[in-house]
């Protein structure tokens, strides 16, 4: 991750990518989940260039959908902006159904499984239109752990993966979406005024330069803490560590 | 996968694999979906051996429970075998919510659409008991790709997963899992009537040696057909190529 990051390049490279996939999978469409944010904004908009606006279809997916929400308003206009196709379908009442417990989920399990159920719409939806799920996964969430295993990581096909959400950031303004949606602040929509940012305890532009020595780097945990603080950097690996689990495939035992 | 299989040997291997895996990762519980099935109830039975009965719980989720059901019937037994807990839960009204949509779920996007489902509520009752979420596949399934991607097969750990089908009958046999269960056609559960080798087209006894020629003994293409005959390797290869993108992680595309 250089200070200077080439859009053009990169988006060319992504695209390119994207639809030799879709092309060895012997497969014309894409469904993708979309929230309002900058990830599904620019995972939209690589979609669409990759395999044609009509070969895109993103789902809006709300527990309720509420007059003058303000992330659907995002969502369409990234749609208009893109010309793919969209859809709305609330998961409240399913995920409620799926709450009606003996044991009580928490706030976070609640979470967890509607981003789970959300996995399983855009499954079902791409089951019908003989399509692949992309997934929204930047590089910053991914190498955290910060998403729902099987959930919004439950996909075929992560076009912008390999992007640190810094990056992503810097790709929507050269993109041209929207200011109020480069502006918003990141969430993963968790819970009513949930923040990646405030969850995390830490910035995203300190985040990504600490994951990037590391990973692209190789700076050893010294190097790092005298770099970004001692605090920071512990704060970060013990993440990276905590969550390896979900980057990887379910464990199988020997016999 | 020799004709004679050790099962005290195997079994003891996998109980230790087990445990090792809870305990590094600092857990103390399991959570399993259980079908009234023979790799389900293995699979409980090494959970129990591997970290106490008290800890283990199953969770059995039809569509819609119906009086005189027998694969609950057959979990039951299982359960008191074994001696772990045992809840149900229905998940057809979430099912039917979710299947409420413009497009039309098939059938076999209803099935997966269940099979996800599952598996949110799995994690759902896991997180409630700070358990990790067990998988029941079994090595025909996952080489065959015969599984709900990111569905049945969404899991933290997959104690069975090193057994052949045919292995899982001879382990069934030798813990003494009731005869019913061992004698049952195996099946996804997927609809009414469906078993696996209606729809896989073979028998797994035959399955099972071609998978363990390919890829225990890395026999050639055409060293299994002369073995085992043209249509019935060229149907399990295909399988395995067609399949592959499920034993996979989401494709992460470079920039």
């Amino acid at each position: 991750m250089g200070l200077v990051m080439d859009c053009e390049e990169k988006f060319t490279a992504i695209v390119k990518g994207t639809r030799r996939y879709f092309s060895r999978a012997q497969v014309k469409k894409a469904v993708l989940g979309v929230s309002g944010g900058i990830d599904s904004a620019v995972t939209a908009l690589v979609l669409a260039e990759a395999l044609g606006r009509e070969k895109v279809y993103a789902l809006y997916m709300p527990l309720k959908l509420k007059q003058g929400d303000k992330n659907l308003r995002d969502a369409l206009a990234v749609t208009k902006m893109s010309g793919i196709n969209f859809a709305v379908f609330s998961i409240g009442n399913a995920c409620s159904y799926l709450a009606q417990t003996v044991w009580k989920p928490t706030k976070l399990a609640r979470a967890n499984l509607a981003a789970r159920t959300r996995m399983a719409v855009l499954y079902s939806f791409a089951n019908s239109k003989k399509a692949l799920v992309a997934g929204t996964s930047n590089r910053s969430e991914l190498l955290l752990g910060y998403f729902t295993k099987h959930g919004d990581s439950g996909s075929d096909i992560m076009p912008i993966a390999s992007l640190y959400k810094t990056e992503v950031v810097k790709m929507a303004k050269w993109l041209g979406i929207p200011r109020k949606i480069i502006e918003k602040k990141p969430s993963a929509g968790l819970w009513h005024g949930q923040t990646d940012e405030k969850e995390l305890g830490l910035k995203y532009e300190k985040i990504d330069k600490i994951l990037s020595g590391k990973f692209d780097h190789k700076k050893s945990t010294p190097e790092l803490e005298k770099e970004f603080g001692k605090k920071a950097v512990q704060r970060v690996l013990l993440l990276v560590k905590k969550n390896e689990h979900k980057r990887k495939k379910p464990v199988i035992i020997k016999a």
